[in-house]
């Protein structure tokens, strides 16, 4: 069978866009095929053909091997094409990236998309059922850990350390994500705001 | 500063199991210590000191930087000691144990836990509020996932292909967990359940 790579993307939800901002930073471009995730396109038997657990992102290789995650097709590339590094390069740099990665999944991005998830009246038909409860005990873990968050970018320029990394992309994406969830990063936070409009400004930002 | 590397550990919580577990699989001996989770013991100022997230495992380095999050321990010593590979080798090995790690943590290990949390007597104190309606929802979620897992172990001896990796170890800590969470694997799911037999007999799991 013949095919060739392609990117299944999903516009603005927050994986899909740390792909592409990953594949911007790499300056790699890829043939991209838009799932509609408004129109449920995403549970339909085709595209759960690719992706059993029917989410996007989904890279499909030459050869017909499907890879999803977004982490693991940015990942896929990382090895490929490995400057700049976005994973951090020597053993102690691939750690705090990977910390601070997952610090900021599951302090941050995951409890956002679960706020969302479980409160936004556009996901009534997508989450059954919403829990309006937990929705609400995320909000207060979210505060706390910008508050972390905003102490621990006083004394350096990005998430992970001087670099930039996936770990700022994985922060861009989550704190975007909190305009849609009706969350906000409170003004006092000023070092949190100041690194979120550097990453807003890279070009990637746009992908 | 004088320090000397060192693991918070934290017994049979599954974070700390997944670390001790890789260490195992890599012949790897640290000092550790013992940070007890029942007696609140990581939400100590002296631990909060360490780890400011309060959670376990945490490794502190000759140097006193701290790395924490297993995965990202995980991932240092792999750096260090490349031998047994347990994050895969090459690309798309790489990219396919991503794949597989994270998808058995975010549809097992971390549902599992949001079950456990959310619905267990014992963390009544730890998880406020406990929402036992955000238990109830992940329970078919987790069945559901666990179906396609046992479909997918039905070709291949091991989550992420023929090799052993770190996807493995958190699908062992998953499944494990699932019985404090008061949930189980249905006997037909016979794949799952012969994986489970052979990654549960190998010397690491009981470490």
């Amino acid at each position: 069978m013949a095919v060739h790579m392609k990117l299944y993307d999903g516009g603005r939800a927050p994986n899909p866009r740390r792909t592409r901002i990953f594949l911007a930073e790499k300056n790699i471009s890829l043939p991209v095929e838009q799932v509609d995730l408004g129109a449920l396109q995403h549970k339909s038997p085709a595209y759960a053909a690719v992706n059993p657990l029917m989410r996007v992102p989904a890279l499909v290789l030459d050869d017909g091997t499907v890879i999803t995650e977004s982490v693991a097709i940015c990942r896929y590339f990382e090895a490929l094409h490995p400057d700049p590094p976005l994973f951090g390069r020597g053993a102690l740099a691939m750690a705090q990236v990977e910390m601070w990665n997952r610090r900021l999944e599951l302090h941050l991005l995951f409890p956002v998309s679960h706020v969302f998830r479980n409160s936004h009246p556009a996901m009534k038909e997508m989450e059954v059922p919403q829990v309006p409860a937990w929705a609400e005990a995320n909000k207060p873990r979210i505060q706390e850990f910008i508050r972390l968050l905003d102490i621990e970018l006083k004394h350096r320029a990005f998430v992970a350390g001087d670099a930039f990394s996936i770990a700022d992309i994985t922060g861009l994406v989550a704190v975007d994500f909190m305009k849609p969830a009706k969350l906000a990063v409170p003004d006092e936070f000023t070092n949190l705001k100041r690194w979120h409009a550097d990453v807003s400004a890279r070009p990637s930002a746009s992908a």
